[in-house]
């Protein structure tokens, strides 16, 4: 059974790496999936988020990083994947993901979204608090994989330097 | 990958059919475990519901009926499976099993909870307002099996009567 | 335009009154329905909930105060309602009322439920809240018809009697 | 009675229609009215969202196409309207519709604000959701009146071109 | 500043005790109220409730154990105290909690509900999902202060006995 | 004690307001704790968002208004304070300030952040609602103090002329 994990990853946190792991104990294949996302304005380019996903997975053999730019239903039917995996934090992300899930379903019927809980330690953990963390001189150690934290120390190097305590 | 589908299913509904032949699609084999739930009165015995869902779930060659009467967890742990399915219905049942499903993690962390969405036709639908809606003499045809039709139909049949305008 | 105000009303509160009366601006004709409800034992007979239901709607021309005992569509049918009005507090009714909606749609699609919002001074109030309330001696003044606190104090008078101050 | 339907209608989808055809057998007249909304870039001007809504709601006799730029309430005093009639899918835009409706409560008392809940198969289904999708090429039909679908083609027919399979 | 942290306790949890531990360190003194709550039947009796809680309190000097039977704000003015504590999980509490405390700003005023988040670990940690685990054999070491733990150990000894592995 | 009560006050509403009368109430000073947020625009500035918060809370002996530009817990460190108080209005800003909180309890264990409800008056209100209704030239008495109505009234001079009905 081959699964698509989708996701920005604008930057991958603690919690995506919870998700990936799990998933890729249940799943033959987990295709991490990130999308191009033109509405929305990252900090992090494709590649160097790609680039971040691969180091952070590197542990895991079944794990698969890739990237899509259309509807993602068309890119799970491309790679003969049946099931889409999504994380569920306490309820945040519940309407939007089902809203989702529910389209995908109309586009594609074989194909199932499964929804897999977000460990209670990454709960409310979100890439944009991560960055806002950062952002503001923040230590981030614990809510991302080691290769994030350096990216975001080195993206926000200016501000971190002024706001770190010593 | 072996998967137990945990309920009441007192009795099933066309919700849970389609939970069943979805999940029965992603893993090899599905334990659609009746639990015995002793702090609930049943309308149906165990047998009832057990031998309902044996006739609904008969065209799916992967599916299995059982029953438990202890933790989920031990049930899972006996049957060599390693998730268990639920579905959740919009927003509903979210937080009851969110806990469930972390204290299943907190006792056996190799066991995934996966939650698939129920059909949009089927949001809303429950054993309690099947129950409720047969009871009163309304029609249940299309929320439940064919089977679970007509045990309700015979469980409530002077009311049935009663009720139903010819 | 006929509507139906279905509910327990065990005992009615301001909550209720204030649903009724906007109800009654915007249709011809609103049929307040006590449900007989037979699964909860109510602290007032179903002659005492329709009696004070009487009292309090009185100077209301357009209300009519009904009992229902079986399917709230098939009263709705009965009278030749085209509308159900439910109340919606700030979301703690939400699903429930969507699930009863969603089956009264299945039952008769062009019988529509309209929900009003509960007046902000009324949100969190409940007829069990008032209950509890009224039972530990407490003062339901402006929470309930006068007419409902008099049969409040009265049927827990020893208890009132104990618990209040002086 | 007289009811106002108000929305962005940017475009204009099914689940939209069929609260526009529900209300209008409640009500003796329903004014659909298109907001300008400065705030966001719609994808359709005022002009085409309002001639979408009009193709859309041809055959329905008491039903009225407007058009308002300023504070909704005026617009219903203007009309002589006494209801505002929204439409709820499941949660997703509960909170906003209540304060928007407790806000025109304060604006106008005698306006009440009545909610209908969206059809099943529409929950969900929003006017992003459709744009996203005919933006990446995938399939609306079923999603949208006729009208619209032709006009996202055609807004679209680059992307569409580019996208769709064949 | 004194403050009322007030509940059932059958029996406390981890997470009651996290919130005691915090809140002592914001209060001058906190009073740990277990209410008698006559509409449940409670596992234990509120002697051994109270004795649990004195026990697992023992280490913090400006924590007293009470008991109530009646108005919850009418002990909060009998002890001269402010503030009413209350702990939240994630949603699961947040409406009946919001309930209560408008109810209680309703009969005095001058006292304020204060809400503390549960700690992530405790999240969806209740009195009855650690019951129904002590009650079928399952282990709540972590779950439960150790003299809770002993004494659900004893009330379930003979199922736990049978339902554990070895 | 000492409690720090931040937020963006773009401009301060009653329902700001009734959050720090209720918590000077509670704490010995309550730091009121203008954010600067450079991810919104806001409609005014720094300088004129805390003069408006001066006049407001001038009848209140324990309050300090303060600016801060970065870390919120390294604000409340820096003037050693042991509290964040929040405001909860009905659910909406729920899951967001959770969010905040579970990152704040992370980066500064010693610190407790406590949710007080908005009273029921102004749940739904929000300085974003004021804005809309103040730009549409509707009226804000009741909704925020005087000097922030002046400050509108002014802001808004030429639509607020335009849109109001005499």
């Amino acid at each position: 059974m081959k699964a698509v994990y989708p996701g920005s990853f604008d930057p991958a946190t603690n919690g995506h790496l919870d998700i990936v792991t799990r998933a890729a104990r249940v799943f033959d294949t987990v295709l991490v999936t990130v999308a191009r996302n033109p509405a929305k304005t990252p900090l992090f380019t494709m590649d160097e988020r790609m680039a971040m996903l691969q180091v952070a997975t590197a542990g895991l053999p079944n794990i698969e990083v890739h990237s899509f730019d259309g509807l993602l239903i068309e890119f799970v039917q491309a790679h003969g994947a049946q099931v889409i995996v999504k994380g569920l934090r306490a309820m945040s992300d519940f309407e939007n993901e089902f809203q989702m899930a529910l389209m995908n379903k109309k586009l594609e019927p074989t194909v199932e979204t499964m929804f897999m809980m977000t460990a209670n330690a990454h709960s409310y953990l979100s890439s944009s608090v991560v960055k806002e963390l950062a952002r503001l001189g923040g230590c981030v150690t614990g809510l991302v994989p080691d290769v994030v934290e350096e990216q975001l120390k080195t993206r926000f190097a200016e501000e971190y330097g002024a706001g770190k305590k010593g």
